[in-house]
């Protein structure tokens, strides 16, 4: 039996332009050819071409040879970036050509007549995007490593990866440009579980960390990265986390309130007297200077204003003009030690909190600096740009949560997100002219594998977006189309029942007696279809199984057991709150060293019962009856 | 219990200048800093940096920071190349800077009163050096990966390795300069062993494989690399092999008979026409072009002449005039396509077989290409550099082997080397003026681990070689002092044994009865000395014991097991042969797949047994006793 993976079916968010015929990329014991001048071409683009020929070996078992030049007996897949690769406009016509030059990110995917699969991008993060959405096509999900998702081919248990035949339809693919010029991520919030996790795969925030990151935006089409910065300097922890992002294509910005490319985490290892402009501006001026030598052959945004030490407002004698001062004074800076002109290096300035007030009472900001927006902190848009906002020439951007740290209490356990919400939340901000950064903290970035997509694929392209498709596209572009349907209901329904309070908040007064029922039952509903699945799946292979547990099979069991928890304690059964407070830890303890071997070990040591105030408790704690 | 891991121990063919007084470097709970400018040095330096910081933690269980600058609060580890990073002056004096100053590929480490320790290198691979220098000395083997020997630190059993104390000698640590210029290995004849494993553990002969390489040959002071060629082309295969050489400082060259930096399979895979000048010049020309201008911006050395394709001598109406032709055209093509001078550009000119008889017979050679002298193809040099050829502009290279492909027979299976003729041979050629380039064969890279060490430390600083003792230093600095002479001992004694008839040509009439009696005693006691170490090493951990027997160990008992079946074939008893080669099959069944967990599959897959021309058996062929 051979196993046709029909690119249709993996490509029904693409455009589909000329003949509908189909062209042969790989058959058993004819492996295709994957060409790509390493003279000229970006390294990155190099990178991203060795990774799809990983994705081969993932979905057929064996590798494809990386050349440089094609060879008439073998199936080709030519790469280049126009401007780069010389030889890409030799397999390109002119329609082609004119369809990529001046565009931004853009690729298209090309079956020629002549049995070429052709990979031409406008840039260097175009050309990478083709070539990661070839691997989508052929089966490798953006999430093959970060959620463990299997081959495509594996699906078909009884049939040997060897025997695939992989087909594209003849024609043209493209993605067009995104909609949102920076799509990106924060890792935040990232202690316990993400900084634990780090410390025991990689020892610390370093590039091979980094490497992992930056090849899952890429794969999922966004470009741009928030690291981690608790307790982390991106720039000064491993002088190779920069250098990386840059080949790769990642642009990277410092967060909403760390200035001119420089972590605070690097003010405290470096920085002399206090965090005060107007008492010391000599060593802030000298801190900044180095972190904007440090970015100057980088794409990198630059953030400019300033709050104070560790995320919060600054003294009450600072006022508007100071900060105005502070950014003029940055602007000059940024000048100076980029070489560029201060207007064509990119520039954000967070209206975070009280920055927020300061601008509503006429604080001025340059026109090209980006106006980044914030949410609530809850995924509400507390305030959108005005007309004259949005035609500034720096534009302006959101930054969203899904994750947050503060008032009235932490949510960063596991997903509560609710797409709906995202979308109708993202699209005010299209509405008002938020095109130029999207950036959302993800926290740990694990379990938030969905929202992550959806965010991003809503970054690309927001009108192309329905809610209820994207789920199910998701889950058969991930899952396979037997199952796509399924599971895409389950991730709509799980968006529902997890917006509604978060565990972080759940408590036995949530609901009263009635409201415990309805909402057990709704529940218990999800995890009967959710653990049928998981069965299925678990035929086909443990992998199967452990890949849809890390997307939303494991968020289900341990959120209803939460519920299950707090109704006990509601019902002022002890023997319950015990039962379900230790079916937690087991939970936890399956996430931690169980599931894929242990690989995520540590991704679930947030405490997430037990707390008191807005601050997460040192552990769990057990909820206890009141006599 | 804290353990002092002395400098002094591992450092006794260092230089050592200034005060004796110790200046410790980490003490538990107190961890060192590496400081190192991310924005200004070499990016293969700040790689051996990450791999310093990953060293520190074999050792001590924690991951020192990275930081772009010092603390005074921690010991640091100050790195920095002189010309590349700035800062690195700053803690440098006058008499420091003038000792690096115009200097190739030399460090110094110094160790200052005022607690810092500074790694400073005359040029990228000076520093990288100097960093790999510190790692050896704080007990992490050059052969941590590649032999899986463990951190010094473990060898206290009863100790966490947390508890871990280390102090370096105050004063200039420094090796100087290397004696010859290009030192490097060639992987050649790498299949089945090296092919297979590749392919298991890397699909394809691709950056990742090579990475392992480059590492390796930087922590043994190597600087030069052949690479793979049997069915593979470096530049070619992967486009980022060639990137990351360079990157790291690893000057490639492609092998003897390949010119202008193509490998021989990229003819077979792009070439059109006869590989004939005469016929072909314009193939030919534009072939090697292509190759030239991928090579341009690295230091790479540039083959240049030409034999039959396949590694043989051309066609019988080739002669000299049409050689010198040919590399007349070479030169034209390199100087058009590297944009550089001819002579600037390294070039070397192997005279192997057939072309050292037309060196012979007058051809001439310009003088700024490098003469590659080669041995019979069994370590014995057969010709020598006259006063004339050594002091021609482009030195003269020794292209030597430890493993060989050809008659009588190949031998290609395990070490055979004895360092002893190494060292008379090498300095036949340091006599002759051989400096320039040495190279060697290394047939799979394992388990040729010793030889290996031995060549490159020899070519650094041949007049500091003393054969006996560098077998037990190199044994001290691996396993420690308390085992180092023995397993020194152990080491030459195989040596000796070893190569006094390769496997591949023992057989049952090898020796008489007297000589088959005293050579099986020698070996008797070998292997009991060695299975007594072998015992002594696994009660500290089995680490160390498969350590051992990756370097020694399981040569000395394969090798011993194969001379009594022989033994058994000359005694006429099929019983013994049927055991011993069954023996055999276990012993390479236990390498393949039992030791360090199956890391090493296919290393052993080599025929060894069975013989009957030059060419090496399908499989190994068990013995049968003539009736």
């Amino acid at each position: 039996m051979r196993i046709r993976l029909l690119i249709s079916i993996l490509f029904l968010s693409f455009t589909l332009e000329g003949k509908a015929s189909e062209q042969v990329i790989r058959t058993p014991g004819h492996e295709p050819r994957i060409v790509v001048d390493s003279t000229s071409e970006w390294k990155g683009v190099l990178m991203a071409a060795g990774n799809l020929a990983e994705d081969f070996r993932r979905v057929c078992g064996t590798l494809p040879l990386i050349r440089t030049n094609p060879d008439a007996s073998s199936h080709s897949i030519i790469i280049g970036t126009l401007g780069k690769s010389p030889s890409i406009r030799r397999v390109l016509d002119d329609e082609d050509i004119a369809s990529l030059e001046g565009k931004r990110e853009k690729y298209i995917i090309k079956a020629t007549e002549d049995g070429k699969t052709v990979i031409a991008g406008s840039d260097k993060r175009g050309t990478t995007y083709g070539i990661y959405a070839l691997s989508q096509m052929i089966g490798v999900s953006p999430w093959y490593w970060w959620a463990d998702v299997p081959a495509a081919s594996t699906l078909g248990k009884d049939t040997p990866i060897g025997n695939v035949t992989i087909s594209i339809e003849k024609g043209i693919h493209s993605e067009g440009e995104p909609e949102v010029e920076y799509r990106g991520i924060f890792l935040n919030d990232e202690w316990p579980a993400l900084t634990e996790w780090v410390k025991e795969k990689y020892g610390s925030y370093n590039h091979e960390f980094y490497l992992r990151v930056f090849e899952l935006l890429l794969r999922l089409k966004g470009n741009f990265l928030w690291p981690a910065m608790w307790d982390a300097a991106f720039y000064d922890d491993d002088p190779l986390n920069s250098y990386y992002a840059d080949m790769m294509g990642i642009i990277m910005g410092t967060s909403h309130h760390e200035p001119c490319a420089r972590a605070q985490k690097e003010w405290h290892r470096y920085g002399s007297g206090p965090w005060d402009y107007q008492k010391n501006k000599a060593a802030l001026d000298s801190f900044w200077a180095k972190g904007l030598e440090r970015m100057a052959p980088t794409e990198d945004i630059v953030t400019v204003g300033m709050r104070g030490d560790g995320d919060e407002p600054m003294t009450e004698g600072e006022n508007i003009a100071l900060l105005e001062e502070i950014v003029r004074n940055q602007r000059e800076l940024i000048s100076k030690h980029t070489g560029r002109k201060v207007e064509e290096v990119p520039q954000v300035w967070a209206l975070y909190k009280e920055v927020q007030a300061y601008y509503d009472k006429g604080m001025t900001v340059p026109s090209d600096v980006t106006l980044l927006f914030c949410d609530d902190n809850w995924g509400n848009c507390r305030w959108l740009p005005t007309k004259e906002d949005a035609a500034r020439s720096g534009g302006c951007g959101m930054y969203y949560h899904f994750d947050y740290v503060g008032g009235p209490r932490c949510y960063r356990w596991i997903n509560t997100i609710d797409t709906h919400k995202v979308k109708r939340e993202m699209d005010k901000c299209l509405e008002s002219g938020i095109r130029k950064i999207w950036i959302v903290n993800v926290g740990d970035l694990k379990p938030m594998e969905y929202p992550i997509q959806f965010f991003l694929d809503m970054a690309w392209d927001p009108e192309g977006i329905d809610v209820e498709k994207h789920a199910r596209l998701f889950a058969e572009k991930t899952f396979g189309k037997a199952m796509g349907e399924r599971i895409g209901n389950v991730l709509l329904r799980y968006g529902t029942l997890a917006s509604r309070i978060t565990p972080e908040m759940l408590y036995s007064d949530s609901y009263d007696a009635a409201g415990w029922t309805t909402v057990l039952k709704e529940w218990q509903n999800l995890d009967t279809e959710s653990q049928k699945i998981t069965d299925t799946l678990s035929q086909i292979s443990l992998p199967w199984a452990e890949a849809y547990r890390q997307i939303v099979g494991f968020e289900i069991e341990a959120f209803r057991n939460l519920h299950r928890m707090y109704y006990s304690l509601f019902l002022g059964d002890q023997d319950g709150v015990d039962m379900y407070f230790q079916r937690d830890r087991d939970l936890m303890h399956y996430y931690n060293k169980i599931l894929s071997g242990g690989k995520w070990n540590h991704m679930m040591d947030q405490p997430h019962i037990g707390y008191t105030s807005w601050q997460m408790p040192d552990k769990d704690i057990k909820p206890t009856v009141l006599q």
